[in-house]
């Protein structure tokens, strides 16, 4: 059994390994061969902790297992990450655990990931503006990962506290970006390309506040009652999403199909778009958008991937089990 | 991180290791200190397989986490179990991982030890004769576990093909019992207590084939449509069980509940037993049954033991994660 720990992965792992990971995985989602399970979600009642699980499968590349893990809110004050994640890898044609990976910074990367793939596919080619709305631990990943999918000239970005923003200025520096914090008024008129990652309850971003032609990647909302941006907005675009099911009941989208503004049938898996079963953006006028929900397919495949690249470079530790 | 593997487990879990844990936790659930998550079960469509997990959260023991794992039905002809399993414990306190653990000795041992907890607290102190239906690689692990628990002086046991009982006869020889194969009139008309551990979708013992004060643990329905006694059966005896709602939908009781012969609230957790909350026996006529349906808690108990086991014997692998 193979053991590839949280230490090593940030010197194993490239964005472009996760960029490929996951845009084969949607593309096998979207041919039916893969699969994710129902997720487990429990609050237990000790530590204030959420924890759970997403698993499933993936036939094509034979990725079998599941993420652990949670949120513990006292973790920061023991000097630890408040989200933890495991990832557990069984080999599908036996059963037997095949690796144990650690999980944290692949959650982060195969998040950013999800919505670099969805630009990358659906964003407009000239796209020159990259707004950012979020300040959070995920938003430099995201902007890091977004950034090189277009030639873009410029990041501009919103945090409810503006002060916030230095570790994603920090991220745009990185990236040979000019950054600068504006007004959601001025985001929305500037950006081509706007990526949201909060864990808002009420939408931020107005439908009047996005032009025609913006690619939006809405990658916050995991949960129900969770919301980025006006359902109307949401109606206006054209819906892509990791998964359908989910996106419908805890993702972005949830809000406009309750209110009968999108319909499931409307809400097409990015997948097929990079299978070339669905053309994708149809003009440079549409405005598209990504729900990114986040699903447990994600979190085998960067994990496979890990594996893989551990096991070329002589770094995984091998035990017995 | 802790890292147990199957071979070792053998020779560090006992018996009344197995017992002990078990015993605590159907006593914390019954406490409602223990609870047990949705469990995931899937056909993946893969190498014939069913795969899954079942896990659950003891507050009282803290053990939190997951077994995961399945039937491979290939397995058999590459050497290797057809049911493998794995467990992952976590720290409760800050979602760590904090061990892996072998789980397919444990499963047998966890199993055996639930109807082993059954016979202590509900089998008639006198009982002599021990009677076994069926002869798959789990009726040796409960013959072991269940006949320690009463002052048992010879076994009866029962088979589709009768022939398969020899693995049994060993068991009951290692334990100093001398062994029978007898029919199913015999079994019911002899035996004080008895254990079903089958796969069977019909039932095999009929009421009238158990006699007044007999103890059944129904070991072998875990699934909807699974049956191994008569309805009327249930319906006739005290019923008691891991867990009441696993109970009513793919254990045994099933079957009693969907013809109306029993009610949910005619159930007992066998923890309220243990804890002192049910008297558990009646009388000495009554006929007890144990609805044995298994739960995740049951597999984190015992691995939970097995890491300080191996912990304390300097056994346990660290591996860094």
């Amino acid at each position: 059994m193979i053991v590839v720990p949280e230490r090593i992965i940030a010197g194993l792992m490239t964005r472009a390994d996760a960029f490929a990971a996951i845009e084969a995985v949607f593309a096998a989602m979207a041919r039916g061969e893969a699969r994710n399970f129902p997720v487990v979600r429990e609050a237990i009642g000790h530590a204030d902790a959420l924890y759970g699980f997403k698993s499933g499968f993936d036939r094509a590349h034979l990725d079998l297992g599941l993420k652990s893990g949670g949120y513990w809110p006292g973790n920061a004050a023991k000097g630890l990450t408040n989200h933890q994640s495991t990832v557990v890898l069984f080999d599908a044609d036996t059963g037997r655990c095949r690796a144990l990976v650690g999980g944290n910074l692949l959650t982060a990367l195969r998040t950013a990931a999800a919505a670099a793939v969805s630009v990358a596919h659906l964003a407009r080619k000239d796209s020159r503006v990259l707004g950012i709305v979020g300040a959070g631990h995920q938003a430099a990943f995201q902007l890091r990962a977004v950034a090189e999918q277009r030639p873009f000239e410029r990041v501009v970005a919103w945090n409810r506290s503006p002060e916030k923003l230095k570790g994603l200025a920090c991220a745009a520096e990185e990236m040979g970006l000019p950054f600068e914090s504006v007004s959601l008024d001025r985001l929305g008129a500037e950006a081509d390309v706007i990526v949201t990652i909060t864990s808002s309850f009420d939408a931020i971003l107005g439908d009047a506040q996005v032009r025609p032609g913006t690619h939006l990647a809405c990658m916050g909302t995991d949960t129900r009652d969770k919301k980025e941006v006006d359902p109307t907005l949401v109606a206006r675009a054209s819906v892509f999403t990791d998964e359908v099911a989910q996106a419908v009941t805890i993702g972005e989208c949830q809000h406009a199909v309750a209110l009968g503004l999108k319909g499931e049938a409307d809400i097409v898996p990015l997948g097929a778009v990079i299978n070339g079963d669905h053309p994708g953006r149809a003009s440079e006028e549409e405005v598209t958008l990504f729900d990114g929900t986040g699903v447990g397919l994600q979190d085998l495949a960067v994990a496979s991937r890990v594996v893989d690249l551990a096991v070329q470079k002589g770094l995984a530790t091998q035990v017995e089990f």
